[in-house]
């Protein structure tokens, strides 16, 4: 797989999977780039540049093949497998986060939620404990999850992150405002919540401009 | 202001003004786009460039001045206003939501929250008691609020999509997995959590491909 893929194709390709998932939900076969482009809101030429860097060619007079599609997308997201995530941070967020069951069916799923909040130790959430941030480390080791979720306030992302990175988890899904960078082969991938209500209102701004 | 900016850019300079106001903050009164690359991990000529598009230049020699692109920043991202904002949609999200107050030092400001759960209405957060979407109607042609944030599962969205867009919102933020288009006038901001996940996973396995 050719490496050099940029991270805004990347990006798109999330939303390819899940329009074709909704395609396949409804029995459709098989679909040309111009139609995929009306129901994104893609132009068609993007649509087939974007699938030609993962080799996935759509047929001339044919189209895609929304199953083969789909299964080609689902290997390159990397979601063939399960991945175990732990939560960090048991506030409002993360139990927003275990309760949502859309993870669960592309494969995450949460094993563990941690807390240093003497009132939430113990509560039930979604079938999940919430167990006290001083047993983190001891369930890294012996749980070994692939994704540590973040749902801190900003500076507390720094007492857990060295235990987090030290345990071998692959990846970090962070909600904290700080920027993570990618460290000791441990991928980050980051919402930040404040910018995307700043783009908002740039949207909002720019019409009045 | 130019109006042709592409959307990559515009979701770049949220970072920008973040990274100036933790600068402004440290005391710092200006700053070269060589340091600037270092601290945001983007590349100096991208900055420059970025930049260029809103008329900010850096000085030869002397960088930019900190205070000055912040405020300009500022305006760009038409953060020099109040926005208020109701929320449909009152679980763990929509609670996770209110209680984050770094929205509020943005000038974002919740007036309202909706659900239609009979365990919630009535219940407070963050000083904002919970109501039933039956008032949603007449509490948007009172308060009028700039910004409806949808907290919804997917499919409820469609229930209230028409009041919120008939009643004069400029903008919709949406956590919804139900992709929405701008709509009369209505701009609209997604924040899909999924697909951020299948982001990650996708890093996670291009590793190891």
């Amino acid at each position: 797989m050719d490496r050099m893929i940029s991270m805004s194709v990347v990006k798109r390709l999330p939303r390819y999977f899940r329009y074709l998932g909704e395609l396949s939900d409804k029995g459709v076969t098989r679909v040309s780039s111009k139609d995929l482009s009306r129901l994104m809101d893609i132009t068609a030429s993007q649509i087939r540049q974007d699938l030609n860097n993962f080799g996935c060619f759509g047929q001339q007079g044919y189209g895609y093949n929304v199953e083969m599609l789909k299964d080609e997308l689902a290997k390159i997201l990397g979601l063939t497998r399960v991945y175990k995530l732990v939560i960090i941070g048991a506030g409002n967020l993360g139990q927003a986060l275990v309760s949502y069951s859309r993870f669960a069916k592309r494969g995450f799923e949460f094993i563990g939620m941690f807390d240093i909040a003497p009132e939430l130790i113990g509560r039930e959430i979604s079938g999940l404990t919430i167990m006290h941030i001083n047993g983190l480390k001891a369930f890294l080791n012996e749980k070994k999850p692939d994704i540590a979720v973040f749902c801190l306030p900003g500076e507390s992302v720094r007492d857990v992150l060295d235990i987090v990175i030290e345990s071998g988890v692959e990846g970090i899904w962070t909600f904290s405002h700080l920027d993570l960078k990618n460290m000791g082969g441990v991928k980050v991938q980051s919402v930040h919540l404040t910018d995307s209500l700043m783009t908002l209102s740039y949207m909002l701004n720019e019409e009045k401009s």
